[in-house]
């Protein structure tokens, strides 16, 4: 008898942890399991601002998909997916394909900038290693450049951060603590630096505790950082952004670096191979199957589920991803062996740390409020344990975070 | 009585060679000695390449003016010569104005163009802390960038080097070296990158041994150099270079980096302040002075010394820079106290290394041809020498070279 394929896509952390829970859950006889991802290594991706900022060496936040897969169990593939044939249940590879019995579609978000012009060709965005990478290396050109030029170019020093969500508020608590560190390197006088955060919504974090928020704000605007709260984005440009100024007056920041992390949507594959969405996302079933697919997960950024408290959709987190791949691995063991029963998808939101700094932090967690150094250290917690339950106690030791204050 | 004043422009190693073996030959009631430079650091010009390269930090290559000069006996500026009144006995500073007695020009030279088109704006030189720290990141941003942009430009990772004298070749072994790191850095696939070397002349390093230099050629080919002899640079464009190719032909090179290291001039100061110069270097008479000035001595890159037995310049090296120093030194002392002899400069030159990478080098030394690690050795003993001259002991321990292979 053939035995059931199951094709992965994605090594994030919703395919990663499907992967290693499939592996654990199933004999090597009961089922193929390929794993299909861009690169041979994964990374954290809520770590990138870190490697954005120049923080934490993006080796750090990364590592390599054979040092937590069973490959006498699991095949991985490096590759690049095209597009997906649901019809005739193929994988479209960028120079192959694949057959797949059971797909799961844990393929990550992309950075979504609403059609403003401009924005894709000159924003960066905090998406992969690669464009973390380059980020840093952007920032430390501009120093270099300004102190190196002969007439000085201000704007050089002056870095753009569109939204003041999640990630862009992280970012800037790397970035605010990395600037003094980049002006004794490049010998720029710090008083030259200018960190700006450019927000169209009437909030920073939005959703967060307005007392939590506040604090972040305050200790943000202390270590340099500018709010322009309720500022639109209307263009980007290569020097810099246009943003609406009132009703009807337009103004022009200039700016050597602009990095746009106001909106994540799913993934583009997703739209390319007919599902319905919403900007990349598909509202799943109750058990992560795509409506009218019996045999197609999709679970992280490309999965949307209604919170009923609120109606409103969950954020895609690592948090909720892990926890899908759990429920899409034990689905998929009942599905291959044809008994069990079928999981419900609930998240279980243990809590949310936003970062601001190697040092500083705000958060819930276990329905308390925590800023400063115990939100700090609860941040570092959870980033160890998102080692832990992918990796175990090996990849914590390796990868984990223990510069505890 | 009046003490006289002592002006010494510029804290390379011709000047600060002067002030140090001033401070030591005279007493702080004979004479008032004013150092004048550009920022509150010397830099080792001859290890500047790394910098640029990225094979050692631009920190290690400076040392702060401080630690070696005497502060009793040494007052120091930080300021920018504008020009020289030699009628009025005054420096015109960007900020101000300074008088002197007598005056030490030994302001660094500058990257010459030959009037090429476009190379001052496109082309990068390797003339100082500033531009070096700039060469590191451009060509760092150029790797991640190809790595993270979607239509890769394979000529980000082209760099073109102009030049196969003293700092082409320098430039080239450290990159050489530096390359495999930044592919493992960024990801990048070693065969993509392409090195470059562009000489008009007919050989690499002219003036050298010739054996010498087929073993110089040989090594940077085996690590990747690709050498192109006899070719003239015709212009710079922001897309790289066009060189000549034959007679009448032209030939673009697209290349990410180009670094113009084919020639080096005087200070520009030195035709500004009425000098009789070419390409700003003054001529100058056997005790190191002016023609026609008593007053004024002229050392290191804008000082031309012609050598009797080929009835060619020297080049300005830091060798004959920091002679220069000792020389001027004694002269300055003999006016100042209106006794002593005046001494005839005569460079002493004790060999020649040029090196190809942190563990290879070329070089004539007593006497004697050497290659390979020897050469090389010699080489960190050579730029130890430079640090023991001006700073003794302390400088070499603190900035010293002792990652002897």
């Amino acid at each position: 008898m053939r035995k059931p394929k199951v094709v992965i896509l994605g090594a994030g952390y919703g395919g990663l942890m499907t992967a290693t829970k499939l592996q654990k859950a199933v004999g090597v006889n009961e089922v193929e399991i390929l794993l299909v991802n861009k690169n041979d290594y994964h990374y954290e991706t809520t770590w990138l601002h870190e490697a954005s900022a120049g923080t934490l060496h993006h080796d750090r936040v990364r590592y390599n998909i054979s040092e937590v897969i069973d490959r006498n169990k699991v095949d991985f593939i490096q590759g690049t997916v095209s597009e997906i044939n649901t019809k005739e249940k193929k994988v479209i590879l960028e120079d192959g394909e694949l057959e797949y019995d059971y797909l799961v579609v844990a393929l990550g978000g992309e950075s979504e900038t609403f059609g403003i012009k401009g924005l894709k060709e000159h924003a960066f965005s905090i998406v992969n290693v690669d464009s973390a990478r380059q980020i840093r290396e952007h920032i430390e050109y501009q120093f270099a450049t300004y102190k190196a030029e002969e007439e000085k170019k201000e704007e050089r020093l002056t870095i753009v951060v569109g939204g003041a969500g999640f990630t862009g508020i992280e970012f800037l608590g790397e970035l605010s603590n990395r600037v003094p560190e980049l002006c004794r390197e490049y010998d720029v006088d710090p008083n030259k630096v200018k960190m700006l955060c450019v927000e169209a919504a009437p909030t920073v974090l939005p959703g967060f505790d307005a007392e939590l928020v506040k604090y972040a704000v305050a200790q943000l605007e202390k270590k340099g950082v500018t709010f322009m709260i309720g500022t639109a984005v209307k263009e980007g440009t290569p020097e810099g952004i246009i943003v609406a100024k009132g009703e009807d007056e337009l103004e022009e920041i200039k700016a050597g670096t602009v990095v746009w992390a106001a909106g994540i949507r799913g993934n583009s594959v997703i739209e390319k191979s007919g599902f319905e969405a919403m900007r990349g996302r598909v509202k799943v079933q109750p058990d992560l199957r795509a409506p009218g697919y019996d045999d197609v997960f999709i679970i992280g950024d490309s999965a949307l589920i209604i919170n009923e408290e609120i109606n409103r959709p969950y954020p895609p987190t690592a948090q909720i991803a892990m926890q899908q791949g759990e429920t899409c691995a034990h689905n998929l063991a009942v599905l291959i062996r044809g008994k069990g029963e079928i999981q419900s998808f609930t998240p279980d939101i243990k809590g949310t740390v936003c970062s601001l700094g190697e040092d500083d932090a705000i958060g819930v967690a276990f329905g308390k409020k925590m800023v400063g150094g115990k939100a700090s250290f609860m941040k570092k917690v959870i980033d160890n344990r998102s080692l832990y339950m992918i990796g175990g106690p090996t990849l914590v030791f390796k990868k984990g975070k223990f510069n505890f204050l």
